[in-house]
């Protein structure tokens, strides 16, 4: 491991996959590894992108992994798929999608699916990240479907959150009602050649606009950028503005702390999770403890909930 | 919430429905409810279909609901959709397509999305199964995308687990690979009427023989079935299995009850989950501990996984 550990930080592409395979595959061997990188990390941009399945995520991260390439940096891109047990082909087709960056030694792509434990998704993205920002990476662009809950917590690792809709799909709205706009720090009309475009635009900023706060001094106004992967509009405008963000970060003092609070508490709850679900949970009261509540709730004396209670009073008061 | 109870007790669908939202959005009241109609449950057959986005999961539920009522059966369907914060219309759309069932009153009909906390959307969907059962229906279909960790959970919860596959796409390798087929008491070829059906069925009749205990006496044998959704093939062979299912469930005394203990365990899992999420996790150490841990991090004095330990080890030893 103390190789492994030696080639990742000089960035040897081949021990960085193999860091990644081990965050994903081995949870085991995570404390000690992360452990031995950790001092290394913390000095890459985490951009995250979350959007609705078809809005083009693949397809905008390939071309803004282009655009900071032009800009000198080493641009790490992690996709994941919480679906990917049934949509490892699609992850696939959408990867191939990226020809331009995969040749390209200044890019790595690495796709994630769920498997394993419940909160395994986002704690092995977290490390992933901290590999590829260990390893040189200067911006790490993380792909996400908008979805469920492990998104957003992935989401919430990233120091910049794009959120992206595409016309016609109602997607505003939808985004407002599962609090994915709340997350955002930039707006991104993909596919903004489609009929609708227009409308979807003057819909989010009129949702921005009930923000009490929107007009505050000193603080950043969410922008929606149109972006078009056909004939690649507004790609360098919101390069440029995730690029603005990142020092709107660095000037805001008191705003990137409270950031930084949050990031580093949800990591390290994430472990905690995945630490409770894999071996604490099950084993918060002995085998015959278990015997006597389920058969408890199986003749009816007990309802799951009382149940549920007597295992968590005694620990948790 | 009596009156609510009694009403659910007697099958009012109106009742019903405000049941389920209020599982579904006030966990918090989920605890005396449940408790006042759990005695009431444990009568209804539960069927979990899953199977990949785009595999014709909706029709063929719908199909199934009215075989099950040319059968006598009352039906309840949760359709849930762990990606919907965006893909609510879909969903829509797809329900749309169940309108043969739709305006049967011996039909209820439910989706449910991603919100609130998470291992939320299980523990809901667990709970509204139990608000079906309560209030008279024979048998319920919980439709979900055989996607992350939290449908494993919900289709852990049936009785009888259909997965779903469809010709060309890879989905038998690709369930083998996430555990999906595991978890399968019947495996579905849909959308059979397409190129590639029989090598599916072939490539999954191979799969399944290398299990070693395939052949032990009193076993359940997998079956494959074949079915399409435009022209019905297999719909009835498809009903008239699930309904054997129970009939060996029912026959096969110390089976029945590993999964009956297995689910029962599940249930009141899924309750501590979202307990320990929603109001323990955060508590663990107090908010000077907090800050002490934190700070330490972001100085790269302490890493993540170190931190996380430092939380857990006063309680979990």
């Amino acid at each position: 491991m103390q190789n492994m550990v030696e080639k990742v930080l000089k960035g040897d592409r081949r021990a960085i996959s193999q860091a990644i395979t081990l965050v994903e595959n081995h949870p085991d061997q995570c404390a000690e590894f992360i452990g031995s990188i950790f001092r290394a990390t913390g000095k890459a941009y985490i951009v995250g992108i979350t959007g609705p399945p078809g809005s083009g995520k693949s397809t905008l991260v390939n071309h803004l992994a282009l655009e900071f390439r032009k800009r000198k940096k080493k641009v790490g891109i992690i996709a994941v798929d919480p679906t990917s047990p049934f949509s490892g082909g699609a992850l696939l087709g959408d990867r191939i999608r990226m020809d331009d960056v995969q040749t390209d030694p200044g890019v790595f792509i690495r796709s994630m699916g769920s498997r394993g434990s419940l909160g395994g998704l986002s704690r092995a993205c977290i490390d992933a990240i901290r590999v590829l920002d260990a390893g040189g990476y200067n911006i790490i662009l993380v792909e996400t479907v908008g979805a469920g809950q492990s998104e957003v917590e992935i989401v919430r690792t990233a120091h910049c959150c794009c959120v992206l809709g595409i016309p016609g799909t109602g997607d505003a709205v939808q985004a407002i009602k599962a609090g994915i706009l709340e997350i955002a720090d930039i707006y991104v009309v993909n596919k903004s050649d489609r009929p609708g475009a227009q409308e979807i635009v003057n819909e989010l900023k009129m949702l921005l606009s009930l923000d009490p706060n929107a007009d505050q001094k000193g603080r950043w106004k969410i922008p929606i950028i149109s972006t078009s992967n056909i004939d690649k509009t507004g790609i360098e405008e919101l390069t440029e503005t995730i690029l603005s963000f990142h020092n709107h970060l660095n000037n805001s003092v008191e705003f990137a702390k409270d950031r930084e609070l949050t990031r580093r508490k949800n990591e390290i709850l994430e472990i905690i999770k995945v630490e409770f679900f894999d071996n604490i949970l099950e084993n918060l009261v002995n085998k015959q403890q278990w015997e006597k509540i389920l058969n408890d709730v199986i003749t009816k004396n007990l309802d799951p909930y009382s149940a549920a209670k007597s295992i968590m009073d005694p620990l948790f008061g």
